[in-house]
């Protein structure tokens, strides 16, 4: 499959290129908003086209774009790519907004083409063994669930990401999703109502650098979450809680296959066994095969449009100090 | 010093007559309601009388009394020892409401008396060592902390507390209340604001039986706790995140003088050592010092006014769904 990437992005360098290529896609053509940055990252990357003009790299011999410019950007250029006919794997968040991921995804499956959100934690041997376990039974009714997932933002990622509201800086857009979008993985819910708090520590500039919210599921489970890009020392970590045992996992909130799974029961605990496999190898495998017609991407447009109405809901909840239903959209 | 008991209680048996003791007391008096379960309880464990009258009890010859009755009975129980000139150390949560704790921590200044609150968590090795690595500057400025303490309410202890809403009954008034007291104990400052929600998954009858709930502090540290009666695997923990360092803490939030304590930081994890001395002893030690003028007890009586004013403000947040500053009733 041959590939145009919009955004000459950190993650597509460091993740998204080797993964496609892994999976024996082309990289043909990449977009930068400086003519200049386009040319350096194709010249480095081994990519024969450097763009600066969207339409140019759309009118291309592409099947496939993979998004990874700012949020504010996604909307429009995952419209042009679907009009252009074109298979989208798209960043999250997908959108400023709900509405405008809703107008995304129904554009792509309107056209009759693959869209995927590119939230990788469903990928990882790690989450896939904890709904495994989740899914058999083995802690019976699921009671809560603690996300556990604040970092510290590396140096070179603390750019828009800290400072710029206007292009979707802050903790909430950029980790809330992913933990919406696990959550959603591990219980088969999607959260109803949020309550939350966020918190500005001394990184974050007119944007928030922490938030710890609780999360009402349709079930009766709650979800506390905790998310930050301030805390040096904190790891990260997942527990799910259940009637017949108790799922404990740390390091597991992360772009790596790591981390450890810990299966608590009457019969005592019991270390669960995962894969280790390439996060991101797979989560482009399922792509190029939903692209083809067979099966579905691991985390759909419709996933995408979730993990942003719950990261949407929290905001909102911490700005208002009100419990906040979240909106899906109608999706 | 000569003891009376107010409250024939599981907590008097199980812990606090043993830790009396321990501190060379003597157990003169117990009051039950029921003047059979009185004369039962005081032959099962050696004291001498067994009331169903406060003014009798009162009027024995004791210096101070143990209130462990249900939570609605302190109030009137703490007020008419106090009157009787009798130092006071009282189960949480001190009463019904904050205005009531306030009234009964006032009175017993006024009397000259000592009064405490039996928060004896802040009286384990494990937490004192936790209070000193903060208080040492070993994880930096507090970012924030979690608080693990949902567990299984063993059968025998499934009375009052889960179904009766006018005895006290419910997580918050039962398990907030020491995790607020723990977290100003370690944090050294008093949640002002709060978030959350609560649940009722089965156990509780007309009570929650599960909440989670996020804490502003005046810091700027957040503070997330969930506590249940639901959870058989979940085991108990804390965690205290700072620029500095993290502290993890698990099987902490209990009774015994166990669990561990990791402190990272930097130069990588390290196992905490801590005294392993019995919580109730330690209290009660301080606790008869206080009593002679010497120092204070481990909770006082304005500690114990705190940790319900925060549990409150939970119970308030929670049914209401607002953000809910935390009113500490003017003390």
């Amino acid at each position: 499959m041959r590939w145009g990437l919009i955004g000459a992005s950190n993650i597509a360098a460091a993740h998204m290129m080797a993964a496609i290529r892994a999976n024996g896609g082309e990289i043909v053509s990449v977009l930068s908003a400086s003519p200049e940055r386009a040319r350096t990252y194709a010249d480095e990357h081994g990519i024969p086209e450097g763009h600066s003009d969207l339409d140019a790299l759309l009118a291309g011999d592409i099947d496939a774009v993979y998004i990874s410019t700012t949020n504010e950007k996604h909307f429009a250029q995952a419209m042009a790519a679907i009009a252009a006919g074109k298979h989208v794997l798209c960043e999250k968040p997908l959108a400023m907004n709900v509405a405008d991921a809703v107008t995304m995804v129904r554009a792509a499956a309107d056209a009759g083409l693959a869209f995927g959100t590119n939230h990788h934690l469903r990928n990882a041997g790690s989450h896939i063994a904890i709904r495994d376990l989740i899914a058999s039974g083995r802690i019976g009714d699921v009671l809560s669930a603690r996300v556990m997932h604040a970092v510290y933002l590396p140096p070179h990622l603390q750019g828009w990401r800290i400072d710029n509201p206007a292009a979707g800086g802050g903790v909430i857009p950029d980790i809330v999703v992913h933990d919406a979008d696990t959550v959603r993985f591990h219980l088969g819910e999607d959260p109803a109502e949020v309550v939350a708090m966020q918190t500005t520590s001394g990184m974050g500039q007119g944007v928030e650098d922490g938030v710890m919210s609780v999360w009402q599921m349709p079930s009766g489970a709650t979800v506390m979450a905790h998310e930050a890009f301030t805390h040096r020392f904190a790891g990260t970590g997942l527990e799910i809680h259940g009637t017949k045992g108790s799922i404990r996992a740390r390091g597991v909130m992360t772009q790596r296959p790591v981390g450890e799974v810990i299966l608590t029961t009457e019969a005592g605990e019991e270390a669960i066994g995962f894969s280790d496999h390439n996060l991101y190898i797979r989560s482009i495998g399922l792509f190029v095969e939903a692209c083809a017609g067979k099966g579905r991407p691991a985390a759909d447009g419709v996933d995408g449009v979730k993990s942003l109405a719950v990261a949407a809901a929290v905001a909102e909840a911490a700005r208002t100090g009100q419990r906040t239903a979240v909106d899906y959209g109608g999706i």
